[in-house]
Formats: structure tokens, sequence, C-alpha cells
């Protein structure tokens, strides 16, 4: 096997970083034997070279000039697992308007600059892979883009975040939102300030990503509905765990009639579902579509080597299709509306807390009928004077469960602002 | 974007044919985006042209003329989905002698002819791949050879049969072997004669092929050890729920100190393994790793379309990646030895049938240690006269248990051959 040196570049050398560098040179045979070629790291940009890394650069590798990787004939690939918006965007434009092939680990990068990225990237004609930003080792975007090219997948339905993964799993053994918190935070799942993950921002940025790809049209991270689980109570956890369905942090990214709604937001998932399985920190991604019904993708969704082992995945495709015209760059191609928020389509569970007198649940019902919205299950539990009704609703647009809401919510007997989340099942409902 | 017509054969056109010929006219606009090209199917062998198809095919494209797919130059890549060993066997080689890439869905030939057929592509420098003749739809070996490349995968376990998924399943609800058997005939998940289902053949040709990829090391349909579900009975499949088990067909795929094991048994399962979640008559494949811990693929293992899926997708591959040396042909690269089976390690469950006798225990319990085995949980209910042991084993190589269980067998408390099965938890035991 003819075996040719292909030059790449880091930009940062971090836990990611090293964790290439070792993947790279303990998987050079591999590597060669898929692709022809061994894949060395030349440059790899730094903040301060002399700080003790996990697996050791080459000497000489390690740079703190920008301009000196983007002008090195050496590099040919470049993996950008710096993190951050600013400088990496800029480097990412720089280095593919210099002809180098980019590989990021980056989803708020590729979710908040996409178009301007791969723009440039087509212009240059080189490729930008983005595999490891979404679900790390999960190998999603590739099994998107080349395994269901003609499956017209139309649903992602995804537990893309760890944390709150790990979390909400923990409140159903009992305990409350912040015992959770300082759990996850004393094991590593969550960091200091949780923010990003609770707030369901992250897992915003992964769906933003995986919508794009699969509906070729972009999807922008402020484009995505989004609710974080800060306000699950363990009222909710056990309320839902009478109705046999656990809570999670879902995203759900539909195609409706050439329309897309993408969402993250807490949801009901019926414990035989599998997502409700997905264990503890881990992530799944189900894609369902036409000639495929759905397929399942879990895995490890974070962590170092888990998204090293995603870069080099990338950088492997890239050396392996360099001169073809196969998949490489946007994945876009055409431009759909946003579904209105309101038509969106679902079951719903529905939490009513109400005074317990005679007529209420009767109001209930007939408000919901009037709105053409049908009822699955009903369990009303008594309390000192009052109750709580809870709901599960056939699927209905969003638009009429919270019409007959608000309309509930008008009856003097309604203690408190109802709510809803969404359900998911294994079978529709 | 500049379209250029690449020309399809089809050998068969029957179930999946026809669908991929469907999948190829209606999704003709997304696989000329992923590749630049256009694909056309031009030439269907058929054995009776007359007959009605479900989607069909252009005139004059069907024939009964091998030879005329063979030699028509407007046949760049061949779509092998005829099934049986013979005649697709010649025809393949015969195919990738003239120069033409092959896509194959057809598991017994990959896995009996595989070394024959690889070297026959690589020696004419065209592609074979074969991604629909393991589980369908599920892009397993896409995920393994592409996005797993450095990640040393050293276990594959997989629900890789799922009629015997679905009557297992079936059977917890209740009724027997023969029952579930009958149901799955009749919703068509069984054919007329299963016993390519039951006895373990379907799934054991997948393994071979799943073990072959991600080993790089050849593994046979006849190296791998198989056992059927056809002596499953009811009071297994309960004795199993007592213990928070289900029973399974699972297929697994070993790489212990360079050396493989490829076996597909029955096995208990533990109902909070994601495995004991994959529904009826769906496959799982669960691929452990260095790099990426655990990634699982469940989706439709079966299925016209979902089989065309992985045909079309194959094709996509191969029409996006010709004339670069990326990833086309045998996996195997290397010749491990066979574990010597004695040595195969696993946690495993035991039943034991013995007379209601003291001492009986304590003799089961000493055989056991003097083997260095040691019991993870024990289970004895009384009967009449009699008594039923159940043991969970922590792992142990599987010559120490059965060289136990002989001298447990000798004692003449014991009223029947004792039996073991392989246990998998979410946590090693």
């Amino acid at each position: 096997m003819a075996s040719v040196d292909v030059g790449i570049a880091l930009l940062g050398y971090g836990t990611v970083g090293s964790a290439v560098n070792r993947l790279l040179v303990e998987g050079g045979d591999e590597i060669e034997r898929a692709t022809g070629h061994r894949l060395r790291v030349v440059r790899a940009l730094v903040r301060d070279p002399a700080k003790q890394r996990g697996f050791g650069a080459a000497d000489g590798v390690l740079t703190t000039d920008f301009a000196a990787v983007r002008d090195d004939p050496e590099v040919d690939v470049v993996a950008e697992v710096m993190g951050g918006l600013d400088p990496a965007g800029e480097y990412v434009l720089e280095l593919l308007r210099a002809g180098k092939s980019v590989v990021t680990a980056n989803k708020q990068l590729v979710a908040r600059r996409g178009a301007e990225l791969f723009a440039t990237a087509s212009a240059a004609g080189v490729q930008l892979r983005f595999e490891a930003s979404v679900c790390a080792a999960i190998p999603v975007v590739k099994v998107l883009r080349e395994s269901l090219v003609v499956s017209n997948v139309h649903r992602v339905i995804g537990i893309v975040n760890g944390t709150t993964n790990f979390m909400l799993s923990r409140m159903e053994r009992g305990g409350s939102y912040e015992e959770a918190l300082e759990e996850a935070q004393r094991l590593g799942y969550a960091e200091a300030d949780p923010t990003d993950d609770v707030s369901g921002a992250d897992a915003a940025a992964k769906m933003a990503i995986l919508a794009t790809v699969a509906y070729g049209s972009r999807v922008t991270l402020d484009e995505v509905e989004r609710q974080g689980i800060e306000e699950v109570e363990p009222s909710l956890v056990s309320a839902a765990a009478d109705l046999g369905m656990v809570v999670r942090l879902v995203g759900i990214a539909t195609l409706a009639d050439d329309k897309v709604d993408v969402r993250v937001q807490p949801a009901l998932v019926d414990k035989a579902h599998s997502l409700a399985a997905v264990d503890g920190a881990f992530n799944a991604v189900m894609l369902q579509g036409d000639a495929i019904r759905e397929i399942t993708l879990e895995g490890p969704g974070a962590g170092g080597i888990e998204t090293a082992s995603a870069v080099v995945a990338d950088l492997v495709s890239v050396v392996g299709t360099t001169g073809t015209g196969f998949l490489q760059n946007d994945a876009c191609w055409r431009e759909l509306e946003r579904l209105p928020p309101g038509e969106w389509r679902s079951p719903f569970y529905v939490h009513l807390d109400v005074a317990d007198r005679p007529g209420v649940l009767a109001h209930v019902t007939s408000r919901l009928a009037a709105h053409d919205v049908s009822v699955a299950q009903l369990v009303q539990r008594l309390g000192d004077g009052d109750a709580r009704i809870e709901l599960v609703l056939h699927e209905a647009p969003l638009q009429s469960v919270t019409a007959a809401l608000a309309e509930i919510a008008a009856l003097p007997e309604v203690l408190r602002i109802p709510f809803l989340l969404p359900v998911i099942t294994e079978r529709p409902l």
C-alpha cells in the first residue's frame, strides 16, 4: 500500500486535541488500511506551549501563532477542537479560504455560523465536516447523510444532553432538582455553571444541526423553541411514574408539509419507549423516515476520547473522499419555512390543580372536546379540598390544546395555571 | 451540478429489487445532490419478465439473460438482490471479474464465500459492498468501518434476528414456544419453515459478517457456535422474569487476547439493559470499544424497503468513492486464531433440578467454589419433594463453569442435567 503522509493541524491541544493526536498515532495502521494514507499531526495551536498535556505532541508541533498553522504547506486538514465562537470562527474561515479542509467539534459554531462556513468551504473547494459537534462518538451525521440518503427522514427525536438525562434519571429515584444537580456536579456530569445544559441551550444547538442535516434546510440556534429542566419538580416526576412514564429533556425536529419545527423541552416518555432506557449520561437519537421506519443510535454523547473518535472519523472521511464529489459540504439545498408553533402536533400531558367542586371535570372535558382534543387517559386525585387532574391527550395541534387550556384556566375553580408537556410513546396516541 | 448517468443493474427484481428501483427513481434528486450523479436501473435479471411487479421497471430493462447484464457497457454497478448461494455466487464473481462493482444483500453469500469474493473484487479493482446483508437498514457496516476505524471494538453484542426476538418477547406475555411461533407466522414475522430463524442460522451468518468487519479477520458461518431457541420453555422465561431478566437470542462476538469467539445462543438479558428493550421484530447491535465505550444501533432488521434502503446507500457510497482508495473491499487484514470455546468468559445463569435433601446446596456451592466460580445470585424454590436451584454466576471462563456443573451433575440428588446460559447485564457481574 502506498503510504502518503497527510499533515494534520489541530486548533487546540486540550483534552480533545491530545486525544485526537493519540488516536492518530495509535490507530495509524488502521487509518492507513482504510485510506491508504498516514495522518500525522504537524501543527497544534495552543495558548501555552509549556503546559503539561495528556498525550504530548512531537517536538516543534505546538505553536501559539495561528498564521504558522494557516500558512504551513505541510498542513492538509485541520481539526478545530478549541471551542468557543471567537476566535474559532475566524480561524476556521481563514483556513477554509486558504484551501485547508476543516473538521470541527464545535456545535455552537456550526449552529450559529453554519451558512457562512459552508459557503466558504464550497467556494474554496474544500471540505468542512462536523460529526463531533453532535453527540460526540455517535455517528449520526454520517448515518443521516450517507446511509439514509433516500429515506425521507421526517422526524428526529433525541436525548442529546447527557447532563440533564443523568439528572432526570436521578430524580426518579427520589430527591429534588437541586440534589440531582449537586450529584451531577460531583460526578463530573455537570459544570460548575450548569446553565448551558439545564437551560436546553446545548441540546438546542445539537438539534439545530441535526435538523439542518436531516431536512436540508438551515435551522439556526435561535430558531429552536426551547425550555429547560429548571422547573421540573419531584411531583412531576412522580406523576409521570404513575402514568408509566419518565420525564426527559427531549429534542424533537419535525418536517410536516415541507415546514420545519425544532424544539427542546421536557417531555413525558413512555417507559416502554427505547428513549426511556437511555442510561445516565448517554445520548440517543431516533431517526424516523419512510424507507427505514426508525433507526436509533445510542452512545456516549460527550467526553474527550469519545469526541476525539468522531474527529478522527471525520479526518478519515475527508482524506478518503478527497477528489470526489461525495457529500462533503453544506447539507442545505433548500429553504423551508418554519412551521407556525401552534400547528405542531403531538400527544400532550396536562396537569391541573382544581378546587374539588361539582362540575369541574365536566367543564374540563367539554372545553377540550370543543377544540377537538380527545382524552387518552385521565386521572383525578383528591387532596384536602382540592384535586389534581392529570390528562394524557391524543395527538392534537398545540394551538388547540393551549386554546382549550386558556378557557379551562378562566374557571375560578382552577387554582393554578395548567401546564402541558409533550408525550413520547412507542405507538401513536 | 454536472449530472452523469450511472447505469445500475439488478440481479433479481422481487420485493427488494423493485424497491431499489423505486428508491432510485423517487430519491434521484437526493442521490444527485450527494454524489453528483444520477443512478438509473438499465438492466434487471429476472426469471419471468411477464410477472407483475410492485414498482415496474422501464421498458426493455428486464432480461432473463445474465450475459446481457454482465456484458452491457452501460452497466457500471450491480446490486445482487436475488438471494441464495447458487447461481448468485457465480454471477457476482463474474461481474466483479468483468469490472463491475457489486452491492449485495446476500448474507449467506458473504458469510460463506467472502474470502473468494473480496479477493476477486480487489484483483479487479472494483468495489464489493454488503451493508444490506446485515440487519437491513441499520448501517452497522458503514459505522464499524468508517466511524469507528480507530475505536478498537472488542465486543459486538447483537439481537440480529427479528423472528426470534418477536417470539421470545411474545412468550413473556405467556404461552408456549409453539403458540409464539404460530403468531409470528400469522403476522408474517416467521416463514412457513422457520428453521433458518429459530435454529440461529440466520443470526449466525450476520454475526460472522459483523465479527469479520469488526476484527479484520475472516470468520465464516461454520465457525460460529450456535444454539437456537427451539428448546426455550415457558418455565425458563418465567424463571428469567423472577430474576429481573428476559430471554433473548443473542449474538456475541468477542476479541480477547487477539483471539476471536463468535456465538449465537439464547441468553438472559437484564431488563435494564437496552437490548432488552428492543421491540418485537426490531434488531439492535451494540459495539463496545476503547474510544467509544459502547454505541448501539437499533432499527428494523428485515423488510423489502428497509433492505432496499441499505442497498441504495451502498450504491451511493460506491458511486461517491469511486476513484479513491477509501474502504472499499475486504475488511480482513489479519488472520486471528479462534478462542478455544472453554476460555470464553461470561456471567452465566445455571438451572438445577435437585431432590430436596440436606447438603445439596452445600455441595453445589462448594463445587463451584472449587473451580473459582463465584455466585452473584442464588434462588432455591421447593417443589413436591424436589427443588429448583437458580444461580447467576459472576463472569468466569465457560470451561470452569462446565467442569463444576459436571461434578454437580454426578451427585445422585441432581435429577436432570443442569443447563446454563450466558447473562447480559448493564454493569459487569
